[in-house]
């Protein structure tokens, strides 16, 4: 008998027929023999619907209060979810996240966990329910006050739950089957993986892929819980997320016998460039204008400096950030225009980012010629290149990104034998 | 300085635009010096909509679950209330019904208050911050689960506070100006009652006025709490209900220099009466036959039972009851007729009741003559009759209640110089 815990999206449970559907397959999991622990985000819109009724009292809700109201959302989801099990015949028992024990620190809106102590979880587990949790709330024992863990909550409530319990298995649902060689929306013959490391899941996460969270499955490296990411819409096997030293169950498909060197392609039309021109070319300008960024919040990702240009004593910074953050950044950079000493700023949110991804860099050589000659040969332009230990990146222009990650699928044989079957839906 | 506790129910924060309405009402109360905690109710239909939600997932929802999704309500409005006053720029703080200390029984759904421990109201307020309780829920020590109080469970936390905080008294807001003499949709000469006994209220609540509710009522009596039941669409004072030994505030309004004989007129359409003919005339027929009422669940409010008719050794028993238990009653009744050897049952839902209340009956005669009269000269006929100490009740047809609320309201001198403004709603 194994101890399993899920975590459904609020895809998974938008409506009653939906919330009867996910009964179902918590109770199969049941039949089965093992113990299964639950976290549930709120319904569907239940959170940007409250979010909408909070802006309409209050331009900046008070954030104490604001965490007090969405947290009602997963009340709603996982009583919903414990009685339609009822009416199943199983016992089931819904916690909010102070029940379940999720302590966490008193940032209203985006809370990290300090501790879990699910003793009532296992108290239910002992007694044969299906224990349903809240998922993205938790409670500040300084404060007693109600708090949400913020973006990726959910998960993270249920990667939590699943170390502090030693579970077997973190099963993620969403409306995707798992995780991808490459967006299939974006190339149609990528396969979805078996199994993925979780360093290279991070950098996949990190850089465009959305199947995960990246806070998640950092809690689930750090304390050994592994992740099987799968669809709530089909009973196959999704994508085991291993850390270090797991191995994943024997599954009806085919391990891979050796590890691959690259496991994925992953691409992002989310940021923009930024360049800096005419940048005096003295030591320490680099620093002055990155601390202009991030006193702004904009979060920087890859940053390029050219050589001066002969003769002028002047060089070009450029960078890349989220495209939400790039008025802050513009605006932040333009103040202080007179004091840095740089001539111009030009911003250009037409850019794509391509990265692969594979842990087998670290042991091979010739895994970036491979990514430059398949993209020249398409005749692709490279603007920006980073490399981390098992990650290349490189910008080029948003339009070519789609032709540019298939043929770097391609020259990678990462290509599978037929087209995978494309969900709606955003991938979360 | 006083600390006043105030009751909105959910009519009163509908929507958003509303609860900033009640939100600057809160305010003034504030700068005018006192100290204010707030009770409230669930947003408009919010409890229905989730109610059928709940009937939607599972054909009989698990209480526990139940209450967990429907203390969600009072979340939702209680936040957005906080915020709202936050954003006027005073401090506010919500509070779940556990964290405001109401303890209760483990009575899903029906909870009973035993014991309130506001500790964390108390340091809000010693910190000068407006304090927004839950309505309706509380929490159960034992199971650690969360409950629900039952119908009048907003009024009632809003008296359990005032109790125990020791509040100088307790406003109930809702869409009607107070308590009346008359149900002013009845009887357009109905006065507001400045001040009404608590006994009196006790009796034209349970008798059908829907002001406040009669569990509500008999907290502040035995806590001695003063109630002031206002309308939350105007600022004049409504009508205190007051308890042993209190006295009212000095209003603007003329105080009543003697207490009245009579308080008030109540009207009640909601009973139906059922007339069991043919009983035998035996000793424990009655008891036999209201055990199976009872037993059946169904509320039985007056009994009458003839005379036997001569010879027949025969007689009949008539009693009212809510026309929603009559059904049940009926069935209960006949499937038992062989057992208890009636001949025939009549079910009548076109009864009205009318009650006059007041507490000068006890010292005062002549009171149901004045009754009789009344509506001997206006011709209706009386069906059934019942008293209490303070009460006098008469059943009447249900086309005939209306005049006869009138013209009884005009013989104890009840009538007004003018006729009172009557709202829309359904005086909750």
């Amino acid at each position: 008998m194994a101890l399993i815990v899920q975590k459904y999206g609020g895809s998974s449970v938008s409506d009653a027929e939906s919330i009867k559907r996910v009964a179902k397959r918590i109770v199969d999991a049941r039949r089965a023999g093992d113990d299964v622990v639950v976290a549930v985000s709120a319904m569907g819109d239940t959170t940007d619907e409250l979010l909408d009724l909070a802006a309409r009292v209050s331009p900046i809700p008070a954030p104490r209060e604001l965490d007090m109201l969405l947290s009602s959302g997963e009340r709603i989801s996982m009583a919903l979810l414990a009685m339609a099990i009822h009416s199943m015949g199983f016992e089931a028992r819904s916690y909010t996240g102070m029940q379940a024990g999720m302590l966490t620190t008193a940032d209203h809106g985006a809370a990290r966990i300090v501790d879990v102590t699910p003793t009532r979880v296992r108290e239910a587990l002992d007694e044969g329910a299906i224990v349903i949790v809240a998922g993205f709330q938790g409670f500040n024992t300084d404060t007693r006050d109600i708090t949400t863990l913020g973006r990726g909550g959910s998960d993270t409530t249920a990667v939590a739950l699943a170390a502090a319990l030693g579970a077997d298995v973190c099963e993620i649902y969403s409306d995707v089957e798992g995780v991808f060689t490459a967006d299939p929306r974006v190339v149609p013959r990528a396969r979805k993986l078996h199994t993925v490391g979780s360093e290279e899941m991070l950098e996949l996460a990190a850089n465009g892929a959305k199947v995960l969270y990246i806070r998640a499955v950092e809690y689930a490296r750090r304390h050994g819980v592994m992740i099987h990411a799968r669809s709530s819409f089909s009973t196959g096997p999704g994508t085991f997320v291993l850390g270090p030293g797991m191995t994943a169950p024997q599954g009806a498909e085919g391990e891979e016998m050796e590890e691959p060197i690259v496991a994925g392609v992953a691409t992002d039309l989310s940021q923009a460039k930024i360049t800096i021109i005419g940048v005096p070319d003295v030591p320490g300008k680099a620093a002055e204008i990155f601390k202009i960024i991030a006193k702004s919040g904009a979060n920087v990702d890859m940053i390029v400096q050219n050589v001066s240009v002969a003769g002028t004593g002047r060089t070009e910074i450029s960078f890349t950030l989220p495209k939400s953050d790039a008025s802050t950044a513009l605006r932040a950079l333009a103040a202080e225009q007179g004091d840095v000493g740089f001539e111009n700023l030009v911003h250009d949110d037409q850019i794509g980012k391509l990265s692969v991804v594979g842990a087998g860099m670290r042991s091979h050589s010739g895994v970036s010629a491979t990514l430059f000659e398949a993209l020249s040969t398409a005749g692709v332009n490279i603007e920006m290149i980073s490399t981390s230990e098992i990650r290349i990146s490189v910008v080029v222009r948003g339009d070519d990104l789609a032709e540019a990650a298939r043929v770097v699928h391609t020259a990678y044989g990462l290509d599978g034998d037929i087209e995978a079957v494309v969900h709606a839906g955003t991938g979360r």
